[in-house]
């Protein structure tokens, strides 16, 4: 499960019933102790919940993730770490294929564009951001009233700190806190096992379980050249979990859509998922057909397939739910049930007023223009990303920080900086090719005479303007990315870079496109969803979390069997698992043991668990958070759910959906006897519980 | 699955279309040689088809088999052989339990009442069967006049040879052929595993893959006290099928449904199915509460209880098949192009008539009394069972051979009295539990009126009738069955033994209830279907095989994953998949393994398979069938198919659908390893290819 791919925003009225059985991601300000004391006879105090708060870490490109050593060591997920081992390896060295171990302590290379953070704190702004919104105002202004508010907050806290600011919206806007993060911006490779053993199974077995895969990667955090001391570290545990047994998730699960009306979901439904879906299948198609050209291509295009495939059966999971007649009538009873509530109450009525309808409204209103939303911009292509980054970075930096386009604020600034200067390499051909593809789409889905289509192609085929633009550019060196942003406006309008200009001529129209979005769609469906989130704390109170904003959150549940094809799944995998799915293939790709699996077997304790599931509530941002147990020790790390839990973006039950970990045990037996990282398995088991999780 | 679940024979007309790839039981003197020779470029020529057949072998009870030595040794599944293993044990030696292999040859005990039958030849008596039904007798004569004419035949055959003659009722009554078999009575155990190796997974996996089964048991067949010479055998193959290994199986398939009108299909989806159902769960429930008891209670109600858990999952996935709504559609569309074609064809419109309603309008009489069909009788008791069926021997046997009911007829008394005679054990508190719960089933469906339960009652509480019927027998008995039959009508009138009492009292209801169901809605199903029948291959013709009549057939296909749960299910397990299985779940049964599993793990080699799956088409029955490789090798044993094959009762599809066996390679490598079975093992590789086979 790639994460990065869940992130974009989907805003969601507040409407959710009590919630289900281990239901939820609460922030670390409102745990759910009532419930653990009831179900599990747990509290969490303050020192377990700061202890494992400040262990944890988000991987600014989309997942999460923890310290496990007292010296910065953090491990995540393969796929979160995939882009920076991508970035490290060559046609000569493929670390990708062949996995990494940094030789020593001082030899761990560096990822480029990687960033962690550590949440240090949290604080009710709810005042004054709503402080800033006048009840007369038009949406617009109310929307730019707010937006200008945050960016005043973020920007006096992250100058006052020193540290990342960001003010995290909750509660479809009932709600806002303002969240200070700890930056690490020199993050390096530790270890990572071959992509065959991480990715075991390949697309296939994605998204399902039973799984056999070895889904992590080992970091270090550094400061000033120095490995860091961690803020706080997840001691190993000793065994692995048992069936029945309490696990918690600390992680920064990207987004849900459960309090979306009913007018949301079912856009979603025929409009935005099966849109999306469309695109990520020709993609796809394209990507493969450049793939066979050799080896090196499939090496270049494998980052991109692998989340495109991801993806592709993500939004399946998400459509199949969105289609599932029972469930879906389910969400209308609770909605009704809501509006019921809201129309027997003449104040609620009055304070709610059309909302329902204005949220259905906006949606009609975005639909129709969702494909200029999807083709008029700088997607498609790196390089086309890397100059509308740098044509508007000059000319939104100049503005007032309030009114610039939220990215460019100053508080969001580094970490775009952080991308838009990182080393990692860029293959003109690959660019050629999704660069077309994309202008195609523009011009077969948005039509011939549409005026973006005209003005990006002047009447030349899409190849032709695609391969012009990337043979004309100087951006893949970060140098003249630098030189660019320096030299400002006049620069930029200056230049005869064939990307940028291609940029310019792109901007105007991806603009207005936006402006229409967050104005005419955006703004008045968080209007109307301010409102009835006010409604719906008055008749459900704040017993139920709010809705995922890729910020940390705190799940729990249980190891947990289910139904399954007919019979009971185990909850859990064992090696002889890996070997049986390896060799009931005939140990064929995508079930192909790296080589050392093999050499090493008769080292390896086969019955040592390697996969688990439990019910824990995650989503798409989870990759690579942590599995805690009670101790507050780490006993495995979250690296995907199965087909079942994909309806968790809409609604939550453990029937049959599971959250699936990578065990603790089976990590360290492969790091042992597969991979000899001896140094490794030593940080890892040297680590001392901190001795009070370790009295409980 | 258990055969013996579905060997209820159940008429349909003959209305298949092209059959699917792969789909057909096919006699062994029409197969499927085109079809084969378009999709795996292979013609099994006569030897080939000889040499599977006098290698196959016919368990009475409701299995298939095979020879597997040129020493009468034959392999089936543990399932088939569970009788005979379950009368063979005792409180103290419970085999079923720990397994069994006999210490040498000249100990190889007997199973009480086993049969099997080899089928020797094959003749079609068509026309001496239609020709003693004239077009002017009524249903019920037509239906006498037939059945006449078979015993006729059927005892002539007998007399003539000496072996087992069966009139067989091929495509619906279109084709008779006589079939005659040699017989073994004398069957001795081998070996037998641990059932809990057998049927690894118990119920939760049944019907289910992927599978860790060793589903066998090995028999020897006797004549005149020794191990009778095999007509042949099929040796061990060498090394375990490939994917899209094309493979054969040979087997006694029970009987489908796939010519079923749709009225047919409908009154068992809204009626037969729910009711049988019912039955099942209601008598597991009592079941498992006797088992409760003691450890003992346990195993003498464990195989009912396993049979019934595996009819219950079996009429599960019927149940479902027929309410799938869109293969019910396709049914219904095949349906409509047969009738089209009838309906615009004089001739053909003239020969058919009215004969599709009366097929629904004899369904529907049938289903009104479905109830009385299935709790006015003997059912529900061995001891019921028996004295009701010496109460009828003695006055059938009398009655001249053509009006006989049919299983009294002389050609199928002799296997009728072998399990009449069967020294297999009965329980009386058994016995009486599920007595009761058939007598109060009956007076609860058919109501406390009703005269069937007035008299069989007669005023008193079902718990009590039961007791003193079976406290007040001598049936346990097998010399006193003997004396009773030799006393003949008068002697069975005039016993006082309790239970033929209770016999005497239901044979006049149970016998109205048969007339009703044989003479008014039988006679009427079948005429139509012949009729029906006729017109389908003025249509078709001839190239779709037979619904499945318990009788031998050969069915092909190839080894091949399927599509499963988001993922693909590879073709085959290993036995890393069945140590997985067991330490997924703490080796807690029904995933326990027997002790010598654990205590033998190091000797197996692991990567061997132990089951695989393939798209042969097979039905309960099937149990035991050979799975044969183009040499005539064999290389695994059926004992499964998994939940998507259950639909295969009324429709064939290999999208999903799988037979499973167990594989050749994981048989000998347990027997091996794990048993010390060398006496068994040498016997089977020792045993030599016939030289014509081993030539391909």
């Amino acid at each position: 499960m790639t994460a990065r791919l869940f992130l974009s925003a989907v805003l969601g009225a507040a409407l959710a019933l009590a919630a289900a059985a281990d239901e939820g991601m609460f922030t670390f300000d409102n745990p759910p102790a009532r419930q653990l004391q009831q179900a599990y006879g747990f509290t969490p105090d303050k020192e377990w919940l700061d202890h494992v708060r400040l262990a944890s870490v988000r991987f600014n490109d989309g997942g999460s993730g923890s310290f496990v050593s007292p010296d910065g060591l953090m491990i995540s997920n393969h796929h979160v770490g995939l882009g920076c081992i991508q970035n490290l390896s060559s046609a000569e060295k493929d670390y990708v294929s062949i996995g990494y171990l940094a030789p020593a302590r001082d030899q761990e290379p560096p990822c480029p564009g990687y960033e962690v953070n550590v949440l240090m704190s949290t604080e009710d702004v709810t005042p004054r951001v709503l402080g800033a919104v006048r009840d007369d105002m038009s949406d617009k202004a109310a929307h730019e009233a707010r937006k200008a508010e945050i960016a005043r907050i973020e920007t006096g806290c992250s100058r006052k700190t020193g540290m990342r600011c960001d003010v995290v919206t909750l509660y479809q806007g009932g709600v806002y806190h303002l969240y200070t993060y700890k930056k690490y911006t020199d993050v390096r490779l530790v270890f990572a096992p071959e992509q065959q053993i991480a990715f075991f199974g390949g697309d296939p077995d994605n998204f399902t379980f039973p799984r056999h895969d070895l889904d992590i990667a080992i970091f270090r955090a550094y400061e000033n050249g120095q490995p860091a001391k961690s803020p706080a570290f997840l001691p190993f545990a000793r065994e692995s979990v048992k069936d029945g047994e309490l696990v918690f998730v600390s992680g920064n699960p990207g987004s849900t859509s459960r309090q979306e009306t009913m007018a949301q979901l079912e856009t979603a439904r025929d409009v935005f998922v099966p849109q999306v879906l469309d695109y990520v299948k020709r993609r796809l198609a394209v990507l493969r057909a450049y793939s066979k050209a050799s080896p090196e291509a499939e090496r270049r295009a494998r980052a991109q397939i692998f989340g495109l495939e991801n993806s592709q059966k993500a939004l399946e999971g998400r459509l199949e739910a969105l289609q599932d007649l029972k469930a879906m009538a389910r969400q209308a009873a609770r909605e009704k049930e809501l509006r019921d509530r809201i129309a027997a109450d003449p104040a609620l009525s009055a304070s709610v007023g059309e909302a329902f309808d204005a949220v259905a409204a906006a949606e009609k209103k975005g639909a129709a223009r969702a494909l200029e939303s999807r083709y008029v911009g700088f997607s498609g292509s790196r390089l086309l990303n890397i100059a509308g980054t740098i044509s508007r970075h000059v000319v939104e930096t100049k503005k007032p920080n309030e009114v610039r386009l939220e990215e460019y604020v100053d508080s969001n600034l580094a970490s775009l900086e952080n991308l838009l200067y990182s080393q990692a390499p860029i293959y003109d051909d690959l660019e050629i090719t999704t660069l077309t593809h994309q202008l195609e789409l523009a011009q077969e889905l948005l039509g011939p005479d549409h005026p973006y289509v005209k003005a990006v192609l002047a009447g030349h085929p899409p190849a032709a303007v695609a391969r012009r633009a990337v043979s004309g550019t100087k951006l893949k060196d970060v140098e003249a990315r630098r030189a660019l942003v320096k030299g400002g406006e006049a620069a930029v309008k200056a230049s005869s870079d064939s990307m940028i200009a291609l940029a310019r001529t792109i901007d105007p129209f991806a603009r207005e496109v936006r402006r229409f979005k967050e104005d005419e769609v955006e703004a008045a469906t968080n209007r109307a969803h301010e409102r009835i989130g006010k409604a719906r704390f008055a008749a459900y109170g704040t017993s139920v979390p709010p809705d995922a904003t890729f910020t940390l959150r705190l799940s729990y549940g249980t190891v947990k069997p289910y139904p399954y094809a007919g019979t009971v799944q185990a909850a859990r995998t064992t090696f002889h698992g890996l070997y049986d799915r390896a060799m009931s293939w005939g140990n064929k790709y995508p079930w192909q043991l790296p080589a050392r699996y093999l050499e090493r077997k008769s080292k390896v304790d086969l019955d040592t668990a390697l996969n688990f599931v439990h019910t824990a509530d995650i989503i798409g941002g989870n990759s690579g958070s942590p599995t805690i147990n009670r101790a507050g020790e780490f006993v495995g790390i979250i690296f995907d759910g199965n087909i079942e839990s994909l309806a968790w973006d809409y609604f939550f039950t453990d029937d049959e959906g599971r959250a699936v970990s990578v065990d603790a045990q089976g990590i360290l037996e492969a790091l042992d006897e597969v991979y000899d990282a001896d140094a490794v398995v030593k940080e890892l088991t040297d680590a001392r519980p901190p001795a009070a999780a370790a009295s409980r």
